[in-house]
């Protein structure tokens, strides 16, 4: 038995399959022992009343992203891992985006600088906007390598979305090297096309963001993008499916046996395209892409949660401030709709949300909310088994959270860099008190006690679900039957 | 009681919602009197023990259209529709196709010229590969006006494919002008794809053209096409459906409401991937897109019929020699797929075809056979009530039947310019015996008798079916809501 | 040419295919010539401005069948077939009901002597309620021969109802018989289950008729039903399907392959539950089964009207008068629903509001009013093609519609024997100006001008729909096993 | 830190979650620490290279359960539980079986008695076969408050059976009372129609066993007590789902948001309709309720498993021995297959059969394996947290398997009281070497070494599952409505 460096005492461990009371005793970092009245660690934490529960694994947010002037990411690693530990997450995926000026390799080392700030534990999707033969042939090979195990593609948005021809040399890639793909999925022509429409016709206001990409843009776009996968026979997981029609193409896909996983977000859980409508030009604090839906799509999600349809919520942070030169505001408070940055900050706000609103409320148990927020998506990405769960020899990440706290959202809690949160002034049940990353706290009770740098890069390894070849229906592929013969 | 120029007599008259005995009074071309013991016409015909049946409506067909060299078209509007007339067709729609250095007037105009031969009723289809503003704004409008009264676009082929983009602008000119948009539904860069996964690979032999274009090509673009229609609230027919999958996507969509029409073809009902697998380079003859399928899918299409989600039935006639410098060997015995010629004829042989397959093997009954080959396109493209039925006031296209006759079919049979069919030798039950067209006989027990010429240009009006605004279920219409407000 | 008694002139003449302007000739009760400008005839009658339209075939229908006392019907034959004249319709179908105390055969005769005073043609469904080997071996044979091709049966009333095993025996015996077995389907437990809680909860006003039969009750049978149809490989129709639920029940059968066929009536398409909610006891009017539903389930039932899910319209006409000692009344204004008599008069109102509701307010076409009113259940319930459309050789059985005319609902304009109408107040467009049967007008404007007993019995052949074996997909089909061996 | 009875060293422990390297220390019974390197116990069991499972939960198994002469169980709690533990398993959920002659509580109280010889832990399921208001209201409260909290119903077979009237008394009790109920799910009827039918024909070989009983009657049956469920807001338990059809039903009721779980059995995912025709008498063996279907049918059941369709894996076993008078051959080897008692030994074979075809073939993965078999059975039946997991503070209920041993299965390795096994010579990859129940070993290396009684009774809590109130989508809901007025 060895000595701990930490114990969490008489605490109610919570994993994604079982609760059960325990102590946990952590020696450098890793969770060495699960059992009620183990000897004193070096440090103790009292968990009595509280539940322990793995750190979150948020695989989808922008983190100190480059952008296009004016605009700019309103947050560091420094700021956004804190705010991430705040909200009891401790591992998080974010973008090394290849650009015009920017090859997928230098993204990526120059992305790995900025990540040295970080506080918590961190990896990077590849984002790819052009990918060359140079690109998938000469340098996604040394980067799968090296632990950057997931490629992210858009097929909207331009200067970033890339041609369904393009999609597949991506898939390939993906399938080739034994990454996963990642999907923004919405049509990118139809919104154009309606975009257009509603600028012609002086319809500018933020909530008109809303009508420019109605839910047909992204369930065309969820259907196409399965049949791309189902086409090469590779996994992918659609990225912030936003409402029912998504989710019921998600979940044909996986009725013909697709590898398909799709991820939501708080956003499209608590938010709707009413907040795009708030007076003055405070909608643009809901711009977000897709766009927010209805009451009627949020029960859906919850629903798709419940079937497993949908295998995890991430933030999708994509961080922009409201006021000053960079933020929502900085083209006036009477800016076209098509000017306005997109995104919502959400590392802090995702897991209380989801567990007020999920567990609080009775829509899921504890264990689908610590399957969703951690153990899933470690499993997905290739995260497990060392993150993602409380067991014996995985990495002592663990949010000790105090479940009745009743809190107001405030932008001051999330922790960030920012000057607001689309969640100000909801009510929450549940909070996290102390966030560890690797037996370390990071934020306790409100406050940062971890240093820039405590953060660690994963590398991260295969996608970890079996996908047997034998049941796979797959009615023709070419690429088989061309090795085949 | 009018004089009768011709009356057919003791003949059973079918029409999609019944069958009668009746005598048929045919005056200045038009059926003026159907009733029993008519006095004497001018001329008569004894249709004792035979089924006399509206003509058929071939909606979906390629008669003298242009092509690249060196491959042409093996048929004159003369050959053409002295083909469809020997299979029972009395009215076609063909295509008008504006191409890169031919305007969409100018390709009406030239077609118009050549369709001048023609022996039996015709209309255009226009098709458009390059839907610029002059030609959606400037040209389409007196075209639409002068009748005709329908879009071809295809999202597959080079050189005649459109974009998403250019797809949204046609169905919008459809919608405003109250022209109907027909497509060609493939996934073009999974084809190429494929294709050139193949083609690296050696596999070129003409089997190989089914695998670069296997039925998930098709069912991702039937779901996306619909998905375009729903967006701007505009009614579609989906070219020759090919299979299940491909039919359950037009299902899916008019389940939700959508006003989408679709067609198969008889290549499709009798003919597979496997004869593509013909010996030698015979396969050739069996290239067409998209591709053959299986036993299994041309029962799902019989279903689809029969539950009314395919709602006619076209020849899709493209007719290329096989042999010769401008047929399907042009580059020879071992020339891969992707250079060999699209297409098989089939003007003649679509309504035995499908009389046999059809209403003699009881898959069908005699009313949906009159629905599908003659009533049902007939509305759809705005020739009702003129044409498509046998009724008081209607044209005398009629054709008359000896539903037991044992045909072998061959070459010869089809009446065509051409060197093939992909049906020689098929057995098939009932024949046509005698075409009018509009009280002329056009083939007679297999001669052509009318003269080049004898053959209409007909002016369509708006296609006939109800679209009620209160039932259909718009999720999001911008085009509305900006007219709304 | 004959000779003719009647000629219509200057009509627009519909069937369930066209539309045409023609007049019709008339000799000895049928249709003998269909041509514009026909010889004068004996009587003439100018229906310039006017829809010609085959008269309604109503298949289903109680026509002065005994009840149990106090109740009983509020029409013979002779105001039953009035007032199915006065709305259009021509033929009906009842029922000949077995009882405890009568057998098929001796039922069958006696509702012989009751239809003789009918002024419109007639025919008989069997309704069976004790399906003894004696009465399947023995009575029907001979029924059936005679041309009582249809059996009913109930699987929720006590009294009436049967068993599941009674009705496997009656659906052999159809199949056998080739007799089409006609289904009122709700779970009888259930049902009363509900009741008597809601009875021991003092909750027995006329609106918990609809809380005692929800839809759950009839979905569960409706796929029942279909399942024991699929079982013995026979052919059902699904009577008064009433709202989404049930209506995707049998699309979901259809989609099998299944030969089902479902009708639905005006009730479910116009009244609602909330109609038996009326103040006092009015809501007694409205108490039917399956009960109303809500306007969300009539859309449906709209949209599978026009999807070809349900395929013929019925009145359910089940008359009792609201007052007087045989009548809803009957136990009092305070009676529990359980005491009061099922059902509502229907026979004059049911082509009226289909013409309004449908026709003229855009849900479905003219076409396809003509089918689901006429043609349809002619076909189902063989009696084409003598019955159910304008043809050479049919009967003369013909309604003139002005589809103009604005009409309130009143019980006058019902002209049976009732002292009311659920539909009383309701405004609709276009009204039938006279009926013919047999070229013999029955009512003209509002008057009844046939004499009792003009109505013929209609001796029936067997349905008319192909259902070939080959498509057929029997999963496991013991019958044909046991004979294939 | 305790001092340890046991520890098991070196080993791969797995739950429904996760796979992770530990020791696992007991104490009393009960897992106390889960740690590296944990100090010695009392007893060792090295498992370096074993997988160490929760040991299974087997939730539907007739053991030592009387039957009507002259058939009968070949199993005591003696011979049951030792073949139990052969296979991994360590908790069984067997029948209290109500009968003609002994009340729900005396049939629990007699089954006490004879168990009170089982060797692993164990509780009863109430078969209710005349659920009288005497039982419902006097008797099962009780019993439920003693930890009964299940009830098994028949809708098939005679002395068996209840009417849906009766299964709506036993669901209201269940809703209640806080029982799950779990059900038998065939249609009676058609089952007698087409047995009637086969009699009648002579076809009365084993084989004909399933066609007495094909899908549809199962089919029908699972869509009926899914509605009977949603009618009365109960959960339920369907039972031994035996393919595609009726998984279908089963997905379809989870869809609707109901709270339906359903099981599987072995002899559906390795045996079929085939085996029934083996040579001589042997297909007598593999007559079982549900009949085994297909070889598409067991991939569906994969994929009903993948997708969580289907939440649970049970033995079913129903133990008779093949020769003896008590046997399948009582009635002689020509008997007809309506004497031959129902049912298959399964409790050793369950797990070793899933193990192998599942995460062995690479269907399931080893978390999905430990879910089907152990965790979710508990958390169903209300024995979690004690059962169905390795964590602190559960009882030491544990399966130590050698994955990569190859074993022949023989009836000898059963460890049954029974003449034969359906899975005789059957291979499999990965054996149970040692199954621990409360930190005992019963089994060791294919020996039993627990005496009889060591298995305690296990008085059961609810289900553990959230049944939320406000996304069950009640469309109506009478009991709800009395009460809320």
């Amino acid at each position: 038995m060895p000595d701990f460096d930490l114990v969490i005492r008489n605490g109610k461990v919570a994993t994604a399959s079982e609760t059960f009371f325990s102590d946990i005793g952590i020696q450098d970092g890793i969770v060495v022992a699960l059992a009620q009245n183990l000897p004193a660690g070096a440090r103790e934490i009292d968990a009595t009343d509280r539940l322990v529960l793995p750190g979150g694994v948020d695989t989808h947010c922008h983190v100190d992203e480059p952008r296009a002037p004016p605009t700019a990411s309103a947050d560091s690693f420094a700021s956004g891992s804190a705010s991430a530990a705040a909200g009891g997450t401790t591992s998080l995926i974010c973008f090394a985006k290849q650009g015009p000026n920017i090859s997928a390799t230098d993204a990526v080392a120059a992305h790995h600088q900025r990540a040295r700030r970080a506080r918590i534990d961190f990896s990077f999707h590849i984002t790819l906007t052009d990918p060359t033969p140079e690109v998938l042939e000469q340098q996604l090979p040394a980067l799968v390598e090296a632990g950057h195990r997931s490629f992210k593609i858009f097929l909207t948005y331009s200067g970033s979305r890339i041609t369904d021809g393009q999609a597949l040399r991506v898939l390939a890639a993906g399938r080739k090297l034994g990454a996963l793909v990642c999907i923004h999925a919405e049509h990118h022509e139809l919104i154009e096309f309606y975009t257009e429409a509603l600028v012609a016709a002086g319809l500018t206001a933020p909530k008109y963001h809303a009508w420019a990409k109605p839910m047909i843009v992204e369930r065309e776009c969820v259907h196409r993008v399965c049949a791309l996968a189902e086409a090469l026979d590779t996994p992918i997981q659609v990225f912030h499916v936003s409402g029912a029609e998504a989710a019921e193409e998600i979940a044909r896909a996986q009725d013909r046996g697709l590898k398909v996983w799709a991820e939501t977000c708080p956003q499209y859980l608590v938010l709707t395209e009413q907040d795009l409508d708030r007076p003055g030009f405070e909608g643009a604090k809901f711009i977000f892409s897709p766009a927010g839906r209805t009451t009627a799509d949020q029960e859906a999600l919850w629903e798709a949660i419940r079937r497993g349809t949908i295998f995890n919520v991430t933030s999708d942070h994509a961080p922009t401030r409201y006021a000053g030169p960079d933020g929502k505001l900085a083209f006036g408070a009477d800016a076209p709709f098509t000017k306005v940055p997109n995104g919502v900050p959400g590392l802090a706000a995702r897991l209380p949300i989801l567990f007020s609103e999920g567990v609080a409320k009775g829509r899921i148990d504890l264990q689908t909310f610590v399957a969703i927020t951690a153990t899933n998506p470690a499993k997905l990405f290739g995260l497990a088994p060392r993150k993602g769960t409380i067991a014996v020899g995985a990495d002592a990440d663990i949010a000790i959270w105090d479940p009745a706290k009743q809190v107001t959202i405030t932008n001051e809690l999330m922790l960030h860099d920012n000057d607001h949160t689309p969640y100000e002034g909801m009510q929450v049940t549940g909070w996290p008190e102390i966030t560890l990353v690797r037996g370390v706290p990071v934020v306790e009770h409100g406050k940062v006690v971890a240093e820039e740098g405590h953060g660690q890069f994963l590398a991260r390894g295969p996608y970890d679900f079996i996908a047997p070849r034998g049941v796979f229906p797959t009615p023709f592929n070419p690429v088989d039957r061309v090795v085949v013969g």
